[in-house]
């Protein structure tokens, strides 16, 4: 292709428009501007870009001078670091002509930073931007105005989206009346409505979730249809934003579905925008295409490159997916002009919008459009305001039709919004700064991207991601419910596993089932009546059956060897990977787990069997202590002998997997008790491991009654080990059962055990409260809070504490409740009838103690309790230090971070705990200070996961060491020192390892 | 020099020999022969080198066609191992022509092996002895016979070896009458007498201990003078051998002395030998010289290089003391060329016999004699006997004067006799085998050694020792007692301590001495009249007050980090270092631990010291876990809160100090409860700590009466971790104590507690005998058996059951029993009456449950219990099952390895364990089964190094992890996983260790 003559004429074009506008630059890059300065300053200098980047972020957050003052000095006043002598001054505070230039200075550098914002933001309300678009329009431009909004965390505020865009339009609609058209005609350039709006899809409804698909496009639609209608009305054009990868297709369904319906389907006045840089895009135009040609309905695309390749291959490399997007910038350039061409080929049923700033992508698709005879009332250009001024400069000379994207709205998503562009600016593949910084050569910038591919290639600097050696663990990946197959796969899976309900199962000692008179009934909590099976109950003989079954394996088991051993895990591993959606289908229908919770909980069990049988080969291989020529000092660990596993219910899987996977890995064979609600899935677990072929004995399925054989297991005298999580007070019965050592008992117990949780999340004045809300709803609420990490306080910093509570309300108001099954519930039952009473009380207690802001009504039927929101709790009240173990979520006010710490620690407890702060220093104080397990920074307190996150509490939260990390496994195991003595008569070998001479 | 006309002569007169020999080959080296080629093939390949020289080591035990099939099995017999035709048609067993084949092969291996000996070895008894000697003077050379002999590990042993130079000399004497002299006169050479005998110091007395100088001295000459005295009744020549670097001094010093007593002073029949190898041999040849001159006493000298080069590097590496060999070769032929000018320009004084073989060296000696005008009967040339025969031909050609070292003896110390040969010989800068083998260009071979050092400096390959990075932990040097100086330090601090004893020992609370009215005092074991000191004794008031101390001081210590911790450590290892003579003294004095061992205790304090600093800093900088980019996950460890520390009085500054420093740097205050008997020696710990600068409350000195205050001091809520080193007994107790969850306690205690042992030393039957002889002696009487790694079963093999017990009671009856105050002692009294009483009990039981074999008397006044050995114990019996913390040893005789493995694990206890085996196989199985904590192959059971060897061990012996290694921190500590979102508006910092595309 690249010496096609199209080609040729592409790059003859690319470098006449660039010629035309040489000696121009971007505003954004121009030096003798304070923004010039600084940006340059961050190209160079990467800490310096991210410090100011998350600087731009938290700004608006700062609404005192002393706020403003301390986080410049935090951002920008470390020792050490280089930063622009402008914002030094600031920062060091006492600088240059002492605290009044301080002061100054950083008033100074506010309103530096709010006019780079205005530089992309055509004004902060309707009035301002009415002004801006008339200059746009002044100087020949047409436009398509968004409004800028916080995250919509809650119904009300996509209600308040929806009215705002009511607002505007009924702005414009009085205000268009007045401006003359663009070109000839009544239309702008003959043929486009005055009046453009884009729309972002997730500003509209609060609770999109890809796993719950319709629901999602029907919650968009019921608002967006509004604004739409309201447009067609004034005859206006609406454009639908595509913003992340994840809501993609719930978007285009979206587009498909407003296009086609019976109301709008004769007005082509509905527009999409598709990204290049997704991997999909060349599928999703091409099948769009085939739709509106299928049905008849002329549609209108806006191509863009994308603006979030950060974020999403961040996530996909978080959840393991594959990337979504291009990783080479040639990738997405030369997938613009192929999707250019493609649209342009089509321009009989679409129309063709090309948002781009980079020349040669914009010369492409002119060159295009003219080989194809694209009539010119079929393709418009567009690029976004404040942005690469000179191109759209050149731009209107070349090719007279090009909108602006305008944005309106406050200063406080303003921000955001400015973080993106400057990303977008400062990237070091940019166009821009390529352009007009790097001073590329134009030969360079122009060329076919496809011709810089081939030469990345080889180069050997390819797109393919990094390879990781096969031995290294990765997690198991979420479950990407993006993917239809994928939600199938689901709803399949449950049906499959309601065929199963209601069956028996019996124990399984020494490789045989044992069926027992004593059986216990699990039920779904959703709907009591529905039996899930039937569980054989053992008493404290099948217990002795099991020790001796446990311990006629054990010699065996323990010779096999680390690498042996861990192979059976591995293999475990696969085949739990082959189930998982039919496991996680059992775990939605016994315990009321949510669909993608499940799943995470049988791929934290997979990540287990993965990452302990690596462990296991690590810890086994023998490790040469000293360098002492003449002897050999081996250090290796060995089983510690028979161990009991007690597991809870609420991680069924994962915490059963885990601790039995550990144990057994280590050599030590097993007697496995699973909760009793969730004895069947803990019967899947034993299925696994009977499928891997573990061999009889060292995995024995041990369903019991507590009361019946509890203490008799742990008091055992040939259990040397037990793994334990539960609550406080079974721990605390278990620790000091365990210490007393019994007649004929071999050795001291080893009790690793993890307990409860009081966990607070740390709001400080200056979160960010998109992301907080979302991951305290998430952390407090999700599986109704029955997780020993759930977040059952939140402590807010008293400037933040009225908008934080009434939009965490707002949005806990908008979750739905009901049958985890139905995957458009967010909250479901608790787990059995017990846990119900107990909830209830403790609402009631806080009912009491504290001023309940909010307590839904629940389904009846199940084991629902209302989800509640409790203020003007202190650490005084119960509700503030005991486990509750359910939705119940206790604010605590409080006046500054240090108290907020103090709070957060004066529970018994110690597992988890999160802050929401953009203060350095704040997050520093709380690294040492915050006394819990496991502590995160700007995320929620919950979804830790195996290796990444080592998971585990102490003070009255645990003892013993984290599960899913590094030294779990010692704790199964006694070390063992090998020390040969190799001299015989005076002469020893001398090992290349030795400290020789 | 190189240039020097002298060394051109040299040059000139090396190579003309070398070629009037060339064309011949030392026989060892004949491929036409069986030696030739195996030696061709050990050459080429070092794994077999090392295992045929194993072999050879170890085949005189093989003493059934069963146990030499194994052997040659399990030696050669590998897979994948190289090992040539021959070795492999006896390792395969049923080879080519079936198994009578292999079984034929195995003995012609064995004949071949047993004829390479006897290449080397004059006769197995006096008669072919005196059958070679008739030969070898037959041929023109004279001869020095010197007897093998295994290692002499009793008086026993030492008298025998006497007895046998006196019949040597007896026969010697009855025949050498009907020898011709060689040359002319009734002497050899005209001046020579016919006889001369070599004797090694160490065959002559058993208890030889350079830290005892005086009575190793006094014991080598009780019996070396019957020998001189009868060589020179008839008129014979003695040469005292030179041995290991050990006995260096010492053997100087018994020259010395014999060849001044009045009763030989008038004769010079007495030489002695020196290594040129030695950086401490020009200083001793130049004092040996001037001592013969200020004393006018000639005396005669033999030079050799030294044939322990392997063993005495090895031995310093292993101790950290400086390597007393040179490294380089050239340096030592360097040296040998010095020392020859200077005992040749000494010929005055000084007769000179000129010991190599290295044609180099001889050829230097030669025209340094012709230089300095020395008369010819004022020097010889010796060789060994069997090696470089073309050498010591043509040496005979050239000299004339060429005496053989002719060894005779029985074929089982002969094997180690070869194996030290083979290493001569085959080593790769052995001057044999680069002259034979090698075919080295005879410029390079004959060059002068200090041009060849000046070429290896030159590139870089010089004789340094290769550098550490300073960081690095190496153990503190063991004492050198060798060193005059070292000795001294010891006796000057007993003499300084004595000055210092009763004083009184307040508690130290919180930065603050605290005297109380009770108290008790600390006595010498060996003089219980002899008050240490007066110890105050805390009640649970002073424990209250202690806490509160430690809980003031906590969140300070916390807050300072690992680094900063860590340096308190260091410099309290500097502190101890620079007291470490003192530190020992009152060991000596409080316990009753002999000196080695006492100032072992304190180096190993200084060990834990300076390990867990650096084992701080490692722990303490944060992991990252996963490497997902947008997340920054550091796992780190803070500390659990206040421990207590209950330590033991065996090792009363090295545990105490562990323990304690553990807690510290992990950043815990702690409360250190020393034992009641070694309560001064805590003080000085205490002091140390003092002087380091330890804030106050940190450390907190509380001696006390377990019956006051030790179950006040377990269970206080505030206590979150106790690290105990103690019996089984109070251990279980503790370990149940601390379990119970007490109001107001913050979190579950951790009890780290090393218990009890009873400890297996295993005797296979191809033991080492004279290695496991020592090292069964000082396992179990070592500070009379009171460790927790002692030795208290030794479990023989039935065939070799006889021999070993002889020569273990022979050994043991040969110890001296007495205060650790004189170094002469190897055991003293026991730690208090208790202990006493105790011991005694066991040993009146042992009497009933098995046959005593030994029970010493011990002095009266301290608390002495008999050094007791007891045969026919089986597992059922009580001496083979408590833990009794004396100088008692059980002999369990058992018929095969698997019996002796099965026995070994047959105790409640699992802490150390040792084999004593040449066995691969039977190693094998000891690493997987013998089931200890610490497990030692072919060495004794105690004497573990921090790092080297962690300590710990398990069943009833102890929880936790190894003191000492890398685990043992972590029990002081909460792991704690911090994870930061470092995601802001999409945009993720990449790290460099993202996992990134």
């Amino acid at each position: 292709m690249e010496n096609s003559s199209l080609d040729r004429k592409i790059m003859q074009r690319s470098k006449e428009f660039f010629q035309s506008i040489s000696g121009e630059a971007p505003s954004i890059f121009n030096k003798g501007w304070w923004m010039g300065k600084v940006m340059d300053w961050s190209m160079k200098n990467e800490p310096f870009k991210v410090q100011l980047f998350r600087f731009v972020d938290v700004l608006p957050y700062l609404n005192t001078s002393e706020s403003l003052a301390r986080h410049i000095k935090e951002y920008f006043g470390a020792e050490g670091q280089e930063v622009p002598k402008v914002m030094q001054w600031g920062a060091k505070g006492a600088g240059i002509g002492g605290k009044l230039t301080g002061k100054l200075m950083n008033m100074v550098i506010r309103s530096n930073i709010e006019g780079m914002a205005k530089q992309f933001i055509i004004g902060e309300n309707i009035k301002s931007a009415l002004k801006t678009i008339k200059k746009i329009r002044k100087d020949g431009f047409t436009f398509t105005v968004d409004i800028l909004g916080e995250a919509t965390v809650s119904e009300k505020e996509a209600a308040k989206y929806l009215e705002m865009y009511l607002e505007l339009l009924a702005a414009l609609q009085q205000n268009c009346t007045k401006w003359t058209s663009i070109g000839e005609g009544e239309l702008d350039w003959g043929y486009a409505p005055l009046v453009n709006i884009s729309v972002k899809p997730s500003a509209l409804f609060s609770q999109i979730d890809p796993m719950d698909f319709e629901s999602s496009v029907a919650g968009i639609i019921k608002r967006m249809e509004v604004v739409y209608r309201k447009a067609l009305e004034m005859n206006a054009s609406m454009r639908i934003d595509m913003e992340h990868y994840r809501f993609k297709d719930i978007t285009l369904e979206v587009y498909k579905r407003m296009r086609a319906c019976e109301e709008f389907r004769d007005h082509s006045n509905l527009g999409i925008a598709m990204q290049s840089y997704l991997r999909d895009t060349d599928t999703d135009v091409k099948d769009l295409l085939q739709w509106a040609r299928d049905n008849k309905l002329p549609i209108s695309i806006r191509l863009v490159k994308g603006a979030y390749w950060d974020y999403e291959t961040v996530v996909a490399k978080q959840n393991g997916w594959e990337i979504p997007v291009y990783t080479n910038k040639a990738e997405s350039d030369a997938a613009f002009e192929r999707h250019t061409r493609l649209i342009l080929e089509n321009n009989d049923i679409c129309y063709f919008a090309c948002g781009s700033h980079n020349i040669r992508s914009i010369s492409a698709a002119m060159e295009m459009a003219q080989e194809l005879n694209v009539p010119q009332d079929r393709y418009e250009f567009q690029v976004l305001y404040g942005m690469a001024e000179p191109v759209r400069k050149g731009l209107l000379n070349v090719a007279g039709r090009v909108r602006l994207y305008a944005p309106y709205g406050d200063l406080l998503p303003g921000m955001a919004y400015l973080v993106r562009r400057l990303l977008e600016n400062t990237a070091n593949e940019s166009f821009l700064r390529q352009s007009f910084v790097e001073e590329t050569e134009v030969e360079r910038l122009m060329e076919n991207p496809l011709k810089t591919l081939e030469r990345a290639f080889l180069q050997g600097g390819t797109s393919l991601n990094k390879e990781l050696p096969e031995d290294r663990f990765t997690n198991q990946p979420g479950a990407d419910f993006t993917k239809a197959e994928i939600r199938k796969s689901f709803t399949d899976a449950l049906a499959e596993v309601r065929q199963n309900l209601g069956k028996t199962y019996p124990l399984h000692i020494g490789g045989k089932d044992i069926v027992t008179t004593d059986s216990i009934s699990s039920v779904n909590p959703a709907a009591p009546d529905e039996i899930i099976g039937e569980v054989c109950q053992a008493s404290i003989n099948e217990i002795d059956l099991a020790v001796a079954a446990a311990r006629n394996a054990f010699s065996g088991w323990k010779a096999l060897g680390p690498s042996d051993r861990a192979r059976y895990l591995s293999k475990a591993a696969d085949i739990a990977r082959k189930k998982i959606y039919t496991l996680s289908a059992w775990q939605v229908l016994e315990v009321g787990k949510q669909w993608g919770q499940a799943h995470a909980d049988v791929a934290e069990a997979i990540d287990f069997l993965e990452y302990y049988a690596r462990e296991m080969i690590r810890l086994g291989s023998p490790r040469r202590m000293g360098r002492a020529p003449g002897e050999i000092n081996h250090l290796t660990y060995q089983p510690k002998g028979i161990a009991a596993v007690i597991a809870p219910w609420n991680f069924p899987l994962a915490i059963s997997c885990g601790m039995s996977a550990a144990a057994i890995v280590a050599g030590n064979p097993v007697l496995y008790k699973p909760a009793g609600p969730s004895s069947v899935i803990g019967h899947t677990l034993l299925e696994i491991f009977q499928e891997a072929g573990l061999p009889p004995g060292v995995f024995n399925y041990v369903p019991g009654r507590g009361s019946v054989m509890g203490d008799y297991l742990v008091e055992h005298p040939d259990v040397s080990a037990i793994a334990f999580t539960g609550s406080m007070e079974v721990g605390h019965h278990i620790i000091g059962n365990a210490a007393t050592v019994q007649s004929g008992q071999p050795q001291i117990k080893r009790v690793v055990a993890e307990m409860g949780g009081k966990n607070a999340i740390i709001i400080d004045d200056d979160a960010d409260l998109d992301e907080a809300i979302r991951q305290v709803i998430y952390s407090a609420f999700a599986f109704q809070g029955q997780k020993c990490s759930a977040c059952s306080r939140v402590i807010v910093v008293s400037p933040i504490y009225e908008k934080f509570i009434d939009r965490l309300v707002q949005a806990a108001s908008s979750l739905a409740i009901g049958p985890a099954e139905d995957p458009s519930n967010y909250m479901g039952p608790v787990i059995d009838e017990n846990a119900q009473k107990t909830i209830l009380g403790y609402i009631e207690l806080a009912k009491q103690e504290g001023r309940v802001l909010l307590c839904r009504e629940v389904p009846s039927g199940g084991y629902y309790v209302p989800l509640t929101i409790v203020e003007g709790i202190t650490p005084e009240h119960i509700v503030a230090q005991e486990e509750i173990f359910g939705p119940v979520l206790a604010v605590m006010k409080v006046t500054d971070i240090d108290q907020a710490l103090e709070w957060a620690n004066s529970t018994r407890f110690g597992l988890t705990g999160s802050i929401f702060s953009r203060s350095p220093n704040h997050l520093d104080k709380a690294r040492i200070t915050f006394n819990v397990g496991n502590l995160y920074l700007n995320r929620g307190c919950t979804g830790a996961l195996v290796e990444r996150h080592p998971f585990g509490g102490f003070k009255m939260s645990g003892i013993g060491s984290k599960a899913g990390g590094p030294d779990y496994l010692l704790q199964f195991m006694d070390p063992k020192l090998v020390s040969e003595n190799t001299i015989r008569r005076g002469f020893a070998p001398i090992e290349e390892t030795d400290d020789w001479i």
